[in-house]
């Protein structure tokens, strides 16, 4: 009996071990696609100083706030935001409801592929542009034009929906963060709507942890109310309007934000500017192979003064070449055991 | 041996029940200062049908989102808005700097405490309050003067601190939905930085859980960066400006709504008309001897429309004299063992 009992311990070890086996490798490996370099190990420390409770640095879960910008960030922006395109895909989906566009500007270079006059039409004709295809219709309607255009839209490089254009290492980094309960935010200059309709399913970041530019609404009244759109800009989520949203929309500063290009400078600052430890990252773009190279002379995504102080400030600089094993989800793991 | 072990066997047994016996009396009775009455019961009853698993109207967590509105649905609302008070002791507080309000109205009307005067002001007046003690200063230097004054300041009725005014129905309310993983929002006409000044602590909704009125606010850059409230109103978060919000920061139709006013209709309206099961409530202030009684004549908190409606369509209408063992908390739970 007592030899058989003690089998019987040895198998329920046995047994606890299997199970616990898994769980060890995926505490020990966090972000499998980052390769060991500065920012993973960045990453980590500042992680497990603010999530210690016998740290110095320790914060309180409710506190723990992080703060992502999503083009060129999150996913990819080049050639062009995917919102725009979104946006001249819809002009020519919704062209025969409209015959003047055959012949007004800005429409009829989005019509005709003629980049050149679209570009002589300037900031304004892009508004026009945006305007003609965001607006004019109620939330649940734009909502379900963007998810149908995510749906059957290809990159016109990768031949890849826009949806799989995403960073795996950013995934892992939002998974990470959120098993360390801290509450994963977008903070971005596209369109409130238009990323919600893929943030949930695609980043695992709910609709109200999205932050965005905003188009003033107006309640329609009735037995089915709605919200309507209307062309007028509530708020520009971009530069200074992003500390500015989430001191109004969030109420406390994060503890943690990442971003790409000077337009998140601001967020930046305000988190660095916090009490205590906070992390601020940027996400370089060096991989003119797997992905794009550009900073400070690109026209989309432009890194300059946020790249100058963030050397500066000794800010987290990852560089996607040397320390992402993969980019996209889809890219071949090619050297994940090979570090 | 056997016996012994037949014993550990019992002795388990006893601390499990011991341990499971106050969690099985939590189950069963998670609004213990509700009677048993209509609204009790059709809380009860929409909370089992949307979380049951089993049940053919069943939402998924990420779904549960439940709105309250806060002046008169969370806390008191009497003799004027609990914000409003603030602002004319804040007047009072910062008169030594401003020796031109002796003789300015309305704030020499505040300074003499002459109402007259002051409603003569009428909107207008109001807002240059408003203005004058919310505005110019940084969004941490305001928050830091909400708490200041909600830790020292006395209701004139009650002499309890405004924090303690609350609803202890509701704060149990609160408690049980969050049990059943609704996320729990304020959606109110309230300032958004005044209501964050003691959400957290008096009601356990954080503050990137409280939406509001907000001004428009600018981005101060520098080595302290801070963020400076302007006086120019940015969202005026009452009546239709309510589901305007929600659908903004939100980005989800609520599954439940509670409001207590005619400038909460809206937000119960877009609530009821989603799709499925919803839950549409208004606190009924018809307690006079305990709170205060007030409806479809009262300056503050008018309650006209949303009744009829609410009567119409069947929204449940907590009945405050009938439906409530307890207001405060610091009542009595006088009948608390009759019922």
């Amino acid at each position: 009996m007592r030899r058989l009992a003690n089998r019987r311990q040895q198998l329920a070890l046995a047994c606890l071990l299997t199970l616990l086996w898994p769980l060890s490798l995926l505490a020990a490996e966090p972000l499998p696609s980052w390769r060991d370099g500065p920012s993973k190990s960045a990453i980590e420390t500042f992680v497990k100083a603010v999530t210690d409770k016998g740290s110095p640095d320790y914060v309180a879960p409710a506190e723990r706030i992080a703060v992502f910008d999503n083009d060129g960030t999150l996913w990819s922006e080049q050639p062009a935001y995917f919102q725009i395109l979104f946006a001249f895909d819809e002009v020519k989906r919704m062209a025969p409801q409209h015959p003047e566009w055959k012949t007004t500007q800005p429409f009829k270079a989005v019509l005709e592929n003629d980049h050149k006059a679209l570009s002589a039409t300037g900031m304004d004709g892009l508004m026009k542009i945006v305007g003609a295809t965001h607006t004019g219709i109620s939330t649940e309607a734009f909502m379900k034009n963007a998810k149908a255009w995510l749906a059957s839209a290809r990159h016109p490089k990768t031949g890849r929906p826009y949806t799989e254009m995403i960073y795996q290492p950013m995934l892992e980094l939002l998974d990470y963060l959120r098993q360390e309960d801290f509450k994963t935010y977008i903070v971005s200059g596209g369109e409130v709507t238009f990323m919600r309709a893929f943030a949930e399913k695609v980043y695992g970041i709910p609709p109200e942890q999205v932050i965005g530019t905003t188009f003033v609404t107006a309640w329609q009244p009735g037995a089915t109310p709605s919200i309507l759109r209307t062309p007028k800009l509530a708020h520009n989520d971009d530069g200074p309007g992003k500390p500015e949203s989430i001191d109004s929309i969030i109420g406390r500063r994060p503890l943690l934000a990442f971003g790409n290009s000077d337009g998140d400078l601001q967020m930046l600052q305000w988190t660095a500017a916090g009490s205590g430890k906070r992390f601020v990252g940027l996400v370089h773009h060096t991989d003119a192979k797997r992905e794009w190279a550009y900073d400070r002379q690109s026209s989309i995504g432009r890194l300059d003064k946020a790249l100058d102080q963030a050397k500066q400030q000794s800010w987290t600089i990852v560089d996607m070449a040397a320390e992402w094993r993969r980019v996209y989800p889809f890219d071949a793991p090619a050297d994940e055991h090979v570090q």
